[in-house]
Parts: structure tokens; C-alpha cells; sequence
């Protein structure tokens, strides 16, 4: 995560609908990337897909992590047009969802 | 993040029972951080309370962001005796948990 630009993050769970094909997801992911460009306080944006073994995962199977520099950026984002639009897309595609916002705390005894 | 020294996360999302303290968290916090020092495959550890106002935290509070350096580096953590026994501990302390592991891809569009 060396790239992230910003210390907060915006993290999206999610499991997609049975019969949202790869493709669908592609084009999603690509739409959810773009929002970097439309909304100024997106700074980031990193996809990934749950590897954990350990059977706790809620069901959900993708991850999405956007950064931003502060919690009003996150605040911008949430309410930004673009982000509404792309949020109501992505409903459509999706069984279940959870999302934390957060800034990591790092500890090093 | 910049701090992070692995691709690789694990991430545990929790919610503690009511009558945990906040002193017990924060010796939990410290059980977990130290955990580091014990498992060579763990590279760096943060925590982070959940800051979204978007209520589809799906009731959880605290975030745990674990890194390492490959896939297989997080199935020696699950394993190692020192991660089964804090995770014991850890599990009588909350009411629910999440977990998804992951390498983030970077998409700039």
C-alpha cells in the first residue's frame, strides 16, 4: 500500500450478485477507479479480492480501499454527485455490503 | 499507511461486548501489536476505530490491519501458536468479527 496517497481510508465490502458475470464486475471496478478523477478529495483508489482461509468473512468476496487526507474528505466524497450516482449503480449489483471509514494507527512495541 | 512493509493484508473488523473497558481494549490492542514481535511473517500492525457515518458498518467499531509479504506469510500467522493463543483471548472480549485478507491493486485510470 506503499501508493496510497491519503491516511484515511474508505473500505467497501462486498459480495456481487449471483449473476453479475466478471465482466460486470470489471466494468464496476472501473467505475468505482474513475471516481478518483471526478471527486477532488479521492486520492486513491485499490481493489482486491478476499484470500483469508479462515471462514469469518461475512460472504463478502471483494474489497474496495479509497484513500483520502481527512475525514471531511470522506465526508465530500460520500455526498459528491458522482459518488451518489456510481453508489446507486453499484446497488443494483450487489447481495450485501459494509463499509468502515478509518485511520490506521500504527503501533510498534 | 505508508508504514505498511507488506503488500498483503489481514484485516479483522470487531465490535467488543458492552462491558469491555476501554482499558481492556487497549491491553488487547497491546496483546495484538505485540503479537509483531512473536510471528516473523507479521510486518507491521494498526488499529483504527470506525469513523463512517454511512451506518452500514454492519455494527462493528474497531478495525485491525495486519501486513505481510506474501499469502503464504498470512497462513503462517493464522497458524502460529502465539495468533491461536491471543485469538482465544481476543475472542472472549467481543460480540462479532469479520475477517478478509487481500493484495490490494492499484488502479489508476
Amino acid at each position: 500500500m506503499g501508493e496510497a496517497k491519503g491516511e484515511y481510508h474508505h473500505l467497501v465490502l462486498a459480495k456481487f450478485k449471483d449473476e453479475i458475470t466478471i465482466d460486470q464486475i470489471d466494468e464496476l471496478i472501473k467505475g468505482y477507479a474513475n471516481l478518483v478523477n471526478l471527486i477532488p478529495s479521492m486520492k486513491t483508489f485499490h481493489w482486491a479480492t478476499n484470500i483469508s482461509k479462515e471462514n469469518v468473512n461475512g460472504g463478502f468476496t471483494h474489497i474496495f480501499d479509497s484513500t483520502f487526507e481527512s475525514a471531511e474528505g470522506i465526508e465530500e466524497y460520500v455526498q459528491h454527485p458522482a459518488h451518489i450516482e456510481f453508489a446507486a449503480l453499484f446497488a443494483t449489483a450487489i447481495d450485501q455490503t459494509l463499509v468502515v471509514a478509518y485511520k490506521p494507527t500504527l503501533v510498534n512495541l
